[in-house]
């Protein structure tokens, strides 16, 4: 080892810092853990990493990631298609599938709007999602987006368009978090809390 | 995707948290980024992966990371073979190496001795440390194990033992770091740089 490691080492660590957040002190560790005491960690991320390249692709119908042409959601009989959710990831359609409280379709954008970044109405596959919206089944468009600025806006903007269309169009609840404390929610999420608060039967 | 996600993506998720540290919600984010944003570095570490577990080993001499029976500081003619460095890491050698200051050999550990984890001076590769070090040329063996209790508890237990093959053990010197204010620097760093000071010329 000169002042720098072997080549392949060296590759491996450069290639690991691709991980979304991962610093040059952090792939060294991960490439110095797999090597010195986990070789077969490391050759099972090799296969599943170019396994799943090879097989994951976007529904034709929802977008979200699967291995068929059409996902099993999408292609279920027992799911309602008058709703349809519009998740901003994968990972916010599983949160809300674990929910088991959700009975629709989904359609995932894939992203948000940002023009900062310059992600526009293009990039989270607006035009699909209107046509997926129009197919007249769908009654009723669920923006389940992130409440944050950009999650937000972009509800705002697909609100707009599909109401637009002549759609239903709701947003999920914001309100407070359960199991939490009043003491410890901000101002903002109890303004919304009270403003939507429900009847007690 | 029904409660889970598509197999192949499931199986990276799971692959990715044998990475150190790596729980659920870091390896999903590493999955979905991958996938979603650059399969290319997907590939690129797929492959680095594969390609140094094949090709990296340990120096026959002293047991870093390399491509060759024997690396090519331990080859170098250019390096004064009568001192050797015992670090515990490869990460700790380069550390060293880029002080530019070191012109001596190494020994690397891989790993400390640690009774509680079941580490003893097997896995440290203790009798081919005691072999390299008594080659007749090694003259002063500088113990650069790291300056926490399992680190000082192995330069002890190796310094005994050096010593008692009649080779000249050091250890890294102790005392205030570079650029630091006394303010900050901990009591007992203090107690040594008072005990180890230097003469001003």
């Amino acid at each position: 080892m000169s002042a720098r490691g072997p080549a392949s080492l060296d590759a491996l660590t450069t290639a690991l810092r691709r991980l979304p957040g991962v610093g040059a002190r952090s792939a060294q560790r991960f490439a110095y853990h797999l090597l010195q005491h986990d070789r077969e960690a490391a050759l099972e991320i090799s296969r599943a990493l170019a396994d799943s390249v090879a097989r994951i692709r976007h529904c034709a119908r929802c977008n979200t990631f699967t291995e068929r042409e059409v996902c099993e959601t999408c292609e279920s009989s027992r799911r309602d298609a008058s709703l349809l959710c519009v998740v901003e990831t994968p990972a916010d359609q599983l949160m809300i599938e674990q929910t088991h409280s959700y009975p629709g379709l989904y359609f995932v954008l894939m992203g948000r709007l940002s023009p900062i970044e310059g992600v526009g109405p293009r990039d989270i596959h607006f035009e699909r999602l209107l046509a997926r919206a129009c197919d007249g089944v769908v009654a009723e468009v669920i923006l389940a987006t992130n409440f944050t600025q950009e999650g937000e806006a972009t509800a705002h903007y697909l609100g707009e368009m599909l109401r637009a269309r002549g759609l239903r169009v709701s947003r999920l609840a914001r309100g407070v978090p359960v199991g939490s404390e009043l003491e410890y929610v901000d101002a903002s999420t109890i303004a919304h809390a009270l403003r939507d608060r429900r009847g007690v039967d």
